[in-house]
This record gives structure tokens, C-alpha cells and sequence, in this order.
């Protein structure tokens, strides 16, 4: 194919809005494809959410990463997705593309790892595909929940004066990958190991996801970066973003990580943390309070939703903060950094 | 990976039933992972049928394949795992990795191709991934259709003392990646651009599969070649099958390739046909034969359902014919033949 129309000019996002989102058009709980998620009639009252996400070694994990952290991200990023939408998680459908000379070992470990989330989240594996491929290992996983039927969260509702939440600590998995690549030496093992541990096996928000019913405006999880992913709640909700750099929650490897030297802004512009990210009425923060004491999860306002459009960064004099890149997009070529 | 353990020696269906199946134990509806589709809870008095497809570049279709062709073999040959439920497609969702450097004509052909079949199966989009993979162009494909509950076709209902049916015509598919692969220089090029047609763009017997609900036995599609996957339904359904070679339906293209040398056995054996395999009971033969008439789609019987287990061939004398390969498993290193 002629270099000239590379299509890593073309954004991921821009891509599914010219090509893809027309022919969603016929079903409205597609949500346009701008959604984590999309909905369709279950049995009563309840809505069955859909996600499939595609994971490619060198890509999305590294190729020599242990097989049954392999099998658990998989699993985890879609069932993240769940619960983004405030769904439980059901079933789960498998497409492996195995590499031609992947040993029975490799497959043995990677069936435990499955087995133990399957096993953690009371998810079923209902079916999929288990092909050959002469390229490098690629999963495609399939995940159903259920939600009751106008209970989903979803991005198009953050409004103007809402407060702007986040879950758990930013950054973490960002800077596991350069653990993961050999970047982090001057960190404790400990700290190494805790940041590893994020961006390896990301933790899905279904508890919270489920208690958020009700509650609040946007939603989504930060998969790609919390600037970038902030904007796609602004953009499907018609409104702007004001975050304060000073109040990301970051926990004590990724405070050492960032003075390490390791990238200033991961936790604004880093992806994989796959917390969730969501707005509400400043009258609900009692309530929300009192769900993370119950989670025993950390929940943090980081900014506030207004009129008008694009996420702004302010820094702990109110300037606005200038970054590089808004997020993770697959086809901008790069990997995820500051 | 130490090539000791290559898991080429290991066959699909063993791979799955071994590692993945456990994981299906939980729902009943994943059918033990071992029919076309998984089932589970729809609105009222109908189900989800639900199945997750994998295609890969250079393993199931050629990488110089038209991308409108390629956009359209991957929903089809999901649809066709709906049809063998007796399912009504309603959505897909998509996972696509495209290789670095794809062009954004690729990309529009590619979504042209999306478009027509949406159109001509009335299905919608709803939701997938799109990120870039360093190797080949791998699509994932899920679709869900809907069919009312304990209506569904399994391959489990064979019974001894049905006969065995098939739609359309066997090997062509088959024949068709002969000429796909220029070997078929010997045919008329109209006998060529029919069995390529066949090769690349599948026929989902969608109509057929909606009109056996409650008439037949055992159902699939047949993708892997008529005598592995008679197999199939015998092992679930724990019976044998005879079937007559001569009986076997061949278009005018087949028959031309065979006597051209491009394989004896390929009606039998060659993957990619799709058409609906089913057993019925000898009193179902007049109703089916009037669908035949109404969907002006011809419908053979080939053989019968006997007790005990595997699958007989016999040829014009009543002699069992010796076949080398039951039918494509990826990973037995094979390609479609004879």
C-alpha cells in the first residue's frame, strides 16, 4: 500500500466517526460508538452493555509478559469497560490469534490466568475462535454485563457545574511501563513492584461502577489518559473541563516516579490506569464520600465541568498548564509517555 | 518458546475443549463451547444467540484480497454461525488490527464493504476497537442474533434414523481458492469467477436456518468441510453417519474442477461452503422440501444417522472410501485441499 495515505496520519477516533459510526446509526443504543459500551434489551428490566477490545503483543502488553497477566488484562480492560457503564459483568467471548510455535506451557498458563479472573469476577466463557496467525499473539475479548434498563452511566451526561471525580491514583500504569521496559532503576524494588503491579494487572472500578448508578453525570474509564479521556466526555456531553493539576490523586511510587525523573505529567496524560473517571452535582458529594468509605477506594475531585468545550489544566497558580499530548491514540504512533 | 511444545501438533477442538471449555462450565448456555453460537437471555420469550469469529491475512483470506470482499467474508461468515442457530442477526461489534501503513483508500473500501452487508442483512454496528498491529490485518468479528427461546438449532440433536441434509452445493469454496491461487487455469474463466465468488464472499443461509426451527435435529455451518463437521454433530449428539459421495450436491464448477485434477475430494472435504448441514427425521422430508421450493434453494440429502460413533463415506459401490483429511483445523499447519 502507498506510504503517501499512511493512516498513522489518521487518528483512531476520526477514523471511527467517518467509517464506522454510520452504519450505528440503525440501532440507538450503539450510542454513536462514542460510549464504552454499547446497549441493547435483556430479559425484564434489565439491558444487557457489550464492549470488545482487541490487545496486540508489542502493543498492548509486551511479548514476553507472563502468560497469565496476559489472559487477566484482557479480561480486566473490558470488564473495565462494564463498568464504566455501571454493568455487572455476565459472559465473556474469546478470539485468540496464537502465534505459529506458542507452546503448550505458554497456553497452560494463559488458560490459569483466565480461570482466575473468570473465577474472581463470576464471569462465564461463552464462546469465541482459536485460530493461527503468522503475526504476533492477538486477543480480541467480547464481554457482556447487565444494567438495569435507563441505569447506565454514560459519557454524554456530564452538565455544566458538575464536579469532576476520579477513582483510585493516575499515573501508576504509566510508569509501570517504564519499570516494565527498564526505565525505572533508580526506584526501590518495591515501588518498581507496585507500579508494575498497575500497569500489568489493572483493577476494574465494578463495584464502584455498580454504586455509581443513580449518582452522577459522565462517566468513563481513563484507559487512554485522563486529559484525552476527559475530553471525549466533554465532546458526547457538549460542555468543558477544567481540571487542577494539583488535586490528581497519585500514590507514593508514582509521586517517587514523577521526581525520579520518570515523566512530569503521566498522571494527566498516561493511559492504562483504567480507574474511572465521572462527573456529579456538587450535592452529591456526600454520597460519594461515603461510597469510596465503603469501597474502601479513594475518591478524588479534580476539577469541575462548564460551559463550553476542551479540558483545561491548571497548574497550583491557576495557569494554565501546556502538555504535549492529550492522550494515547493508537495510530498517532507513539506510546504512551509525559 | 522451545519448539518441543509446538502447539501445531496440538488440534483446535483439543485445545478448546482441554483449557477453555472448564471456563464455560458456569453458564449452560455456552452449550460446552462446542456449537456455533453461545445463548443467553433475551427480551420476552426470546435469546441471544451470540459468536465471536477471528480472520486472519494470509490464513483466511489473501492478503490482496479486495478490502469490500474481506469487510464482507468476516460478517458473513459470523452470520453463518447465527444461521445454524436458527437466529435472526441483529448486531455486530468489530475488532480490527490493521497493519501499519494501511491507506485510507484500504480503509474506505474496506468500510464500503461493512456498509452493503449491514444493508443487505439489515444489521447494525455497535460497538469494537480499532488499533494498529506490526503484523498482518487481523478482524475480529462478535455477532449477536436473536431467536425464540428453545428454538435454537444444536448440533447435539441429531438422532439415530435421520437423514442428513445439506443446502447449496458442496467444494465450491474450496475449488474457488484454487482459482483465488491461480491453479485453476484449465476452467473457463465463467466457471472460475463462480467458484471464486464462492471462495470470497460467503452465503449466510440465514433465510433456511429461521425456517428449521422446530423441523430438524442437529444444524451447523458447515466452515471446516462436510465430513469433520458431520463429525461434530455426531460427537455431540453421540451417534455415527453414513454418508453417499455420490448423493453429494456439486455445481457445474465443482464437477468441472474435479475432472480438471484440482481435487477428487474436495465436496467433502474442503472448508469455506457454509451452507447448513441438519438432520431431520424421514417424516420431515415433504416440509423440507417445500422450503427448498419456497426459498428457491436446493437441499439435498446425503446420508443418515446410525448408533455408534465417526463418520462412514461410501462410494457408488457401498464401499467406505478412504479419505487423507477429515477437514481444516488451523492447527494442524494445513491449507484447504483435498
Amino acid at each position: 500500500m502507498p506510504p503517501e495515505h499512511d493512516v498513522t496520519k489518521v487518528d483512531e477516533f476520526g477514523l471511527i466517526a467517518r467509517l464506522f459510526a454510520p452504519l450505528a446509526a440503525r440501532h440507538g443504543g450503539a450510542l454513536g460508538l462514542t460510549d464504552d459500551c454499547a446497549l441493547f434489551d435483556g430479559p425484564g428490566d434489565y439491558a444487557w452493555a457489550v464492549t470488545s477490545d482487541a490487545l496486540v503483543a508489542g502493543v498492548h502488553f509486551l511479548p514476553d509478559d507472563p502468560p497469565e497477566l496476559i489472559a487477566r488484562k484482557l479480561i480486566r480492560v473490558n470488564l473495565s469497560d462494564l463498568a464504566a457503564m455501571g454493568a455487572a459483568p455476565r459472559f465473556i467471548l474469546m478470539a485468540c490469534c496464537f502465534p505459529i510455535g506458542v507452546t503448550s506451557d505458554w497456553l497452560d498458563r494463559f488458560a490459569a490466568g483466565l480461570k482466575a479472573d473468570c473465577d474472581e469476577f463470576s464471569v462465564a466463557l461463552i464462546g469465541g475462535d482459536t485460530v493461527a496467525t503468522p503475526g504476533p499473539l492477538t486477543l480480541c475479548l467480547t464481554a457482556l454485563g447487565e444494567v438495569p434498563k435507563g441505569a447506565a452511566l454514560l459519557r454524554s451526561n456530564a452538565r455544566s457545574g458538575d464536579e469532576i471525580w476520579v477513582s483510585g491514583t493516575l499515573g501508576d500504569a504509566a510508569y509501570g511501563l517504564s519499570v516494565a521496559q527498564n526505565r525505572a532503576g533508580a526506584l526501590s524494588a518495591p515501588l518498581q513492584a507496585d507500579l508494575l503491579a498497575r500497569y500489568r494487572i489493572p483493577q476494574p472500578r465494578i463495584a464502584l461502577g455498580l454504586h455509581l448508578r443513580g449518582l452522577v453525570g459522565g462517566c468513563m474509564d481513563i484507559s487512554d489518559g485522563l486529559v484525552g479521556d476527559l475530553d471525549h466526555i466533554c465532546q458526547t456531553s457538549g460542555v468543558g473541563a477544567e481540571l487542577m493539576a494539583e488535586d490528581l490523586p497519585l500514590s507514593a511510587a508514582a509521586l517517587a516516579a514523577r521526581e525520579a525523573g520518570l515523566g512530569a505529567h503521566l498522571a494527566l496524560t498516561g493511559g492504562d490506569d483504567y480507574e474511572l473517571l465521572f462527573t456529579a452535582a456538587p450535592d452529591q458529594r456526600p454520597a460519594l464520600e461515603a461510597i469510596g468509605r465503603r469501597l474502601g477506594l479513594r475518591l478524588s475531585r479534580i476539577g469541575r465541568i462548564m460551559a463550553g468545550q476542551g479540558v483545561r489544566v491548571l497548574d497550583r497558580h491557576g495557569q494554565p498548564l501546556a502538555l504535549k499530548s492529550g492522550g494515547y491514540q493508537h495510530f498517532s504512533g507513539g506510546e504512551t509517555g509525559s
